[in-house]
């Protein structure tokens, strides 16, 4: 395929390869609906509205959102079905949340008594019904409540409350994502699991409504997404990929990269590209150079630049443009506004992350 | 001093200091002053236009950027002269520093003969000047040509480029910059720049005129600041401090923080922060946090949130807002869209980070 579109990106820039990601949001798709579940993917990895339509075309439920920024974002795009998965506890952000929900659906999840009755107050205020998930600490120590007694004390705090509903549990089992070893993987995650469903059913004993369970991330998607009695997914990562990822995850294939330029080759042996910290992160381990294996070498890495360690078989010269795989996408796609999509060679899109940063 | 502001601000935030601000801004444009030097703040750090007439109001000779995007922003708010301290290579990039340069004085740097012969070129097309400096490598090995013969070849090809004009040396030892022990910085520092000063010396020697020297960052201002010869320095991290330069440069006080919500509390002795990788950064370490000294501490840090480990002492609940304080200011800072400004307890300005990411 020619390469020539290269040379039309200013770099650095994120770069995607549409057959690829049409590839990963199908098979995906594809996965939860043979299995009879729901797949609200996590938009916090691409927080692009294009992608989050895409992903909704294809069967996806809704999608998850981490914080009310976002889910404003979304909203305003059309999508209609979101789940903060995150607690909402500043007056004025529960106010944003029951905002959206006047046009879109929009839950959130608690993990506290005094957290419940805020938002019953709130909604109650507003005379609203808001749909809220117990959000259960499955291992993470992140947040949550423990299953078991923890939860259906606070499901009946829920159902007691005049304007909130209960719409299920959320398990996020981030603590399990990326262990190497499968079974390992498979036994904690279903052990997780088990307390999770077994909770589901101590709550529905107790005649409390209780219809969702929702979880799961890439690195569990299909263990998570077998076990039964869990309603649906939320995986995010699969939709691009990155190295660190796909060493453990290699049903689907890397859809992003990083280009950059050779800018210097200041002494024999090493090359600068115009790729830093501003535009790759390493939170998870160091970028890899696609098609270069291990010719060439992250060595330091500054703001703009980075220098790398290149074997004397590697001809690149000053100008030329080659493609960096990030070990963590999230991060990396938060540092930019756009994305060049390209097909057959072709720059066929450039799509706004309108939900980068959003830290309110 | 009240803290009813924190309530005002919905967290993750940068918040600025705007007392702190000003003494670090008068306190490096005194030091230049008073050494008869130049000072060309690196607005990297702050990306921000309102800052960047700050400092020049203080008495900045002009600002350094390190892309071609972000000199248009500074630009186009008014700032009129900007030293782009990076290569400009692609044909595009070139292109936009010449139209800069129709109402604002842009320099850009060069360290290849077929650079150089690539700006004169473009520069002749349009029939203007463009004023370059050269690019020492000083030891960082990121870009540069060596001191010595190897600058003298490219400062006789610049002197007979028709349309470009030598404006002096730029000498930046970046690799110094956190050296622990001062005397040992200083020694490696003064090595350096007394092989730039003989550089510049040689140039001259040989009818070229080179009268600037710049170089020098908040870890070596007042080495390189004080280096006879040198004419300039290009501080950039001085504005807010990071704790990790703030460890080995007292002499500017911290004047950012994060401020950031305690949303969880799931385990005993543990609390959750809204703030994670995408709203601080850790590539020069952990964060630390304002007034709690050892007694909370960074654990498990993912995208939205960290967990600490707080000390029995600590009375921290759902809800309450602390500081915390980065590792990397520069890095931390290009997460956001813009700072919240405190004085005596009272928000006083909301500033566009506008030149945040613009990674082309």
């Amino acid at each position: 395929m020619s390469e020539s579109w290269k040379e039309k990106v200013s770099t650095p820039a994120l770069v995607v390869d549409y057959d690829i990601l049409q590839r990963n949001i199908k098979k995906m798709a594809e996965f939860t609906k043979n299995r009879g579940i729901n797949l609200r993917p996590h938009v916090k990895t691409h927080k692009c509205p294009i992608i989050a339509h895409m992903q909704l075309a294809a069967g996806a439920r809704g999608i998850c959102v981490a914080k009310v920024s976002e889910a404003e974002v979304f909203a305003a795009c059309g999508v209609n079905d979101i789940l903060l998965a995150n607690e909402v506890i500043s007056p004025e952000k529960i106010q944003r949340v029951l905002n959206l929900n006047t046009f879109t659906r929009t839950m959130v999840i608690v993990d506290t008594k005094k957290n419940v009755e805020d938002l019953n107050q709130a909604a109650s205020k507003r005379n609203v019904e808001l749909e809220v998930l117990i959000d259960l600490n499955v291992g993470m120590d992140r947040s949550g409540v423990l299953p078991g007694d923890a939860a259906l004390e606070l499901a009946k705090l829920i159902e007691k409350s005049t304007h909130l509903k209960l719409h299920g549990l959320q398990a996020y089992e981030g603590h399990l994502m990326y262990i190497k070893d499968f079974d390992q993987k498979e036994a904690q995650t279903k052990a997780c699991m088990k307390n999770v469903v077994e909770t589901k059913e101590l709550i529905e004993e107790n005649g409390i409504d209780c219809n969702v369970i929702t979880g799961g991330g890439t690195g569990t998607y299909n263990i998570t997404g077998t076990y039964p009695g869990v309603t649906e997914i939320q995986p995010g990562s699969y939709i691009f990929q990155d190295h660190h990822y796909h060493s453990l995850v290699p049903d689907f294939d890397i859809a992003l990269t990083v280009l950059t330029t050779v800018k210097n080759k200041p002494v024999k042996g090493i090359i600068t590209l115009d790729m830093g910290l501003k535009a790759i992160t390493i939170d998870k381990g160091n970028p890899e150079f696609k098609g270069y294996g291990r010719k060439v070498s992250l060595g330091a890495l500054s703001e703009e630049h980075c220098q790398c360690t290149c074997s004397s078989k590697v001809e690149l010269n000053i100008g030329d443009k080659i493609e960096a795989i990030t070990a963590h996408i999230c991060t990396t796609v938060n540092l930019y506004d756009f994305f060049h999509v390209i097909q057959n060679g072709e720059i066929i899109g450039i799509w706004d992350i309108s939900a980068r940063g959003m830290n309110v």
